[in-house]
């Protein structure tokens, strides 16, 4: 990917959110770089620029903040999102062209890894044709969510799939009725239809609610103990996989 | 899971392959336990144990290694070889519980993560009742397979089916022709029917097959390139997904 040419464009995997869960690799790159990139809702701090606080202490000078139009307010589909949103990516990727331009070395700090539903890739696509790149995976969250809950995901010759919980609720109850292991993630307000597609697919009793895995103020729970229904987009649902013991 | 006594077994999941990508927790509880448990095949060193070569040196007193009993000679699911590898884990546990009561720190070495398709859960399963326990989560390598090929895996609300290429070719078929987005693992000798069944659901185009991400004589080639039925069985196969593009 990076070529011959001296790297200008790093996207940086930072795992799931405890800073010494991030790889010997990113943290040299985060050290080195020219310039920090970090996405965050307007007016507030990137998950990943927090992870990497124990790090780099924050320096405006060295920082660029790419911050999202629209989050929450709209859904993603409808023209209020996705016009603004592609708007957004084009202008950021000008911007951080014009640094690598200057001769700037970038890291794109990124939640988890960088390529697995990651915003990082939304630029990637835009800029690694133009300026020599490298992927430094990361973690995923969904990873540090089953080691801090004590549930080994996959035994033997168990399928895993993973699901967005954004999926329509039939769609959801059919792909949990038919794999080994699985994991929900953009729990957020689709928690109420996971919870039904879970109890329809009879997996309601195995699985494990996360919350914040590997963070401070990480909650982990039986699903069937959890009796709200709030929940972060950051959440995901687990379901280990019962495959062959040995 | 670790409780408030002081942790006496530690899975430490070290990446996909190679030493920087481990994580900076990783790289402190190996260079700080008693004891480095590493799993191989008889008269082979290790791979997790070579990950870990460049933080610390060979040093006969200070390791344990585990060497399987059978590994390709016979198939799971056979007498032959489930009950010589279910006595090995049983030995294998006492052997580390007999160090753990002498109150030494064990890092078992484990590729990729603990907690996904890892020798390491059968040890978990028999010790963490019994001894504090910390799952040091890694990067998987598949994360490592498809940062390297340059593939992001899931775009916007991309389902994902990780699939063991043990699996029938029809069930294979079936279910890669069901998904967006896929990782099939366990390759080796499956790799004709596994190519079968991705012509089948359609997806032979789109696959690339991935051997030694991260490490040397890394392979990453479109499976329609790859002209040969060798694969090693850590070799891997993505289909990436096609989702959102903003």
């Amino acid at each position: 990917m990076s070529g011959t040419a001296r790297t200008l464009l790093y996207g940086v995997g930072l795992g799931p959110g405890a800073p010494d869960l991030m790889t010997v690799r990113a943290r040299e790159i985060i050290l080195c770089a020219d310039r920090l990139v970090h996405f965050c809702k307007r007016g507030r701090r990137g998950n990943a620029r927090t992870t990497a606080d124990t790090i780099v202490a924050p320096d405006p000078a060295r920082e660029i903040e790419l911050a999202f139009p629209v989050t929450t307010e709209a859904s993603v589909g409808e023209p209020d999102y996705d016009g603004p949103i592609a708007t957004f990516y084009e202008a950021a990727a000008e911007q951080l062209a014009a640094e690598m331009q200057a001769g700037r070395t970038l890291a794109v700090l990124c939640d988890g890894d960088p390529f697995f539903y990651g915003s990082f890739m939304h630029l990637w696509r835009r800029l690694s044709p133009r300026f020599p790149t490298e992927v430094v995976p990361g973690v995923t969250g969904m990873t540090g969510a089953w080691g801090e809950a004590g549930a080994p995901i996959t035994w033997g010759d168990d399928v895993m799939t993973v699901l967005p919980g954004t999926l329509p609720e039939a769609e959801l109850a059919r792909r949990l009725a038919d794999t080994d292991a699985a994991v929900i993630m953009k729990l957020g307000r689709n928690l109420p239809k996971v919870r039904r597609a879970l109890t329809a697919a009879g997996l309601a009793g195995r699985a494990i609610y996360v919350e914040r895995a590997t963070m401070a103020r990480q909650v982990v729970a039986r699903l069937a103990d959890k009796t709200d229904d709030e929940a972060p987009y950051f959440a995901m649902v687990l379901v280990p996989g019962e495959g062959r013991r040995l």
